[in-house]
């Protein structure tokens, strides 16, 4: 009998731990709990990369070899919008911007944001609808760097993460709640995990939402455990700018600063075999109770699979 | 010396007799005041289909075969709309999808549709940006059919132009201005033409703003020839549903007809030779004071600039 399952979770990393546990699980006992911070406007378009890029790996749609967007996907609307002067620094493919499109027309003819994500889910084939977005209202990750403060994609995607980044915050996050569905996901709860996503910019948006590290810190009142898995192996991320961001931060760039980033949060860590030193466990441990070793890497589905499967028999 | 011309057009026959004239008259000479009454809003964005074949036509962009739309357009997104539940009645492009997506955008941040509209003109290469659109604000074609009052479009496209018409306005003209742009063209023009385009939803919307009325009324007052071309040869509409709205409104299926409707607004009306009978100038009369015959039909580029040519030597 396996647990029902909560997952936090960012977009690459996050997207193939739940594709794992999606396919580990009876349908409709997965819930993912999307980073909302990345999500942002351009051509007047709501644009949720997070969740899309968690829609796409779920539904199978995803590119494999590029890493997001959907696969054979083309680029006609990115070159007129080059061609007429429009912002074409954020590779919008053709499929892709229709979804944008009418997620948009969705969102301003009154639709709520989670219902209309999960309406775009089940027309591409995931019936449970199992993405729920962390907030409804804006919570927009900002990042102070020499050049001011930015949105996450356009320091992500368009200076490609190159600016230092000094402070982070999440603006909207104090005002904003937690869905409905979201709340119910964790009281439902009997598992959750914390996705191999970026600590800073991924997980932490979601946590700023008050009500939900309120219903996290509930969960494991009445015995739930969270636990989840380093993005960081062997002094690096497994992708994107989290090794950096954690040195920026001052904090050590392995499994024990991603547990100081989520300090009191987890009640265990799993960390790939080799990261897991004695001098590791010394300086996780006034963050995380337990490290446990594990293969965490997913190169591919197999392994995407067997990482869930690891979780769920801990 | 060639006149400076304003051509008064809706889409398709308009778009061919404005590429004509472009090519027949200096550079800046030729003003085209685009038809509005077929704007409309599909999936949040405004789509100007009139401006846009004009654009299309007039930046040698447009497909040929298809008669709409552009040459080596491809379909992705639309097929996406389809997969997610999205309208797909209107056969959005991929290209042509950006530029609707852009427009929106700007006109959200507050662009005036006339400027939003000549800066894509200006992207695809039409320096001077010919095309002025007939109003700012929206006046939108409405048609009486048996199942209720429909847009144009959503008649046209949604319901393949068959459903029966049995009365036309065009709400928001009451309210409309002329643009500045508009009347500064009017003001200027040494010659204003009436494009083949459709008398009843192409050219009437343009009329029914009380001030572009009027500045045609003053122009001809100081000595300028109002000329007509007919969209209606031998009986039947070069393109699209004149012939059937001409006789649903009980007017004749002839150059007869196009000139009752518009009567008093033209001095004269260019009709295919093999109409110019007794009759037709019997019939004619009283709405417009000469025929003259020609050979308006245009199948390729040659006959465009024939047709602008025949019409500048007038």
């Amino acid at each position: 009998m396996s647990p029902r399952v909560a997952l936090l979770a960012g977009g690459v990393g996050g997207a193939k731990l739940a594709d794992g546990l999606r396919r580990a699980l009876p349908a409709g006992d997965l819930s993912v709990i999307a980073n909302v911070g990345d999500d942002f406007e351009l051509h007047g378009l709501t644009i949720c990369p997070d969740h899309d890029t968690l829609l796409y790996t779920l539904a199978g749609l995803g590119d494999r070899e590029r890493g997001w967007g959907l696969a054979g996907e083309s680029w006609n609307a990115l070159e007129q919008f080059a061609t007429i002067g429009a912002p074409a620094w954020f590779r919008l493919g053709d499929r892709d911007l229709a979804l944008h499109v009418h997620r948009t027309a969705q969102l301003r003819s009154g639709g709520r944001l989670t219902e209309v994500n999960q309406a775009l889910q089940r027309s591409l084939g995931l019936h449970e609808a199992p993405i729920l977005m962390a907030s409804d209202q804006p919570v927009r990750t900002q990042l102070r760097t020499a050049d001011g403060w930015m949105e996450f994609q356009p320091w992500f995607v368009g200076a490609q993460a190159k600016p230092e980044v000094s402070e982070v915050t999440f603006s909207g996050a104090a005002d904003a709640h937690a869905t409905p569905e979201v709340l119910a996901a964790l009281a439902a709860a009997e598992r959750i995990y914390i996705a191999p996503s970026n600590p800073l910019v991924s997980i932490a948006p979601i946590l700023a939402i008050a009500e939900i590290r309120s219903a996290i810190t509930a969960a494991r009142a009445r015995g739930v455990q969270v636990i989840g898995v380093s993005p960081i192996v062997a002094g690096a991320a497994l992708k994107g700018p989290a090794d950096r961001m954690l040195a920026a931060a001052g904090l050590p760039v392995s499994p024990a600063g991603v547990a100081a980033h989520l300090s009191g949060l987890m009640d265990a860590l799993l960390v790939e075999a080799v990261d897991l030193t004695p001098a590791l466990i010394a300086e996780a441990a006034p963050h995380v109770a337990t490290l446990i070793p594990g293969s965490i890497v997913m190169r591919n589905d197999d392994d995407r699979l067997r990482l869930a499967r690891e979780l769920l028999a801990l």
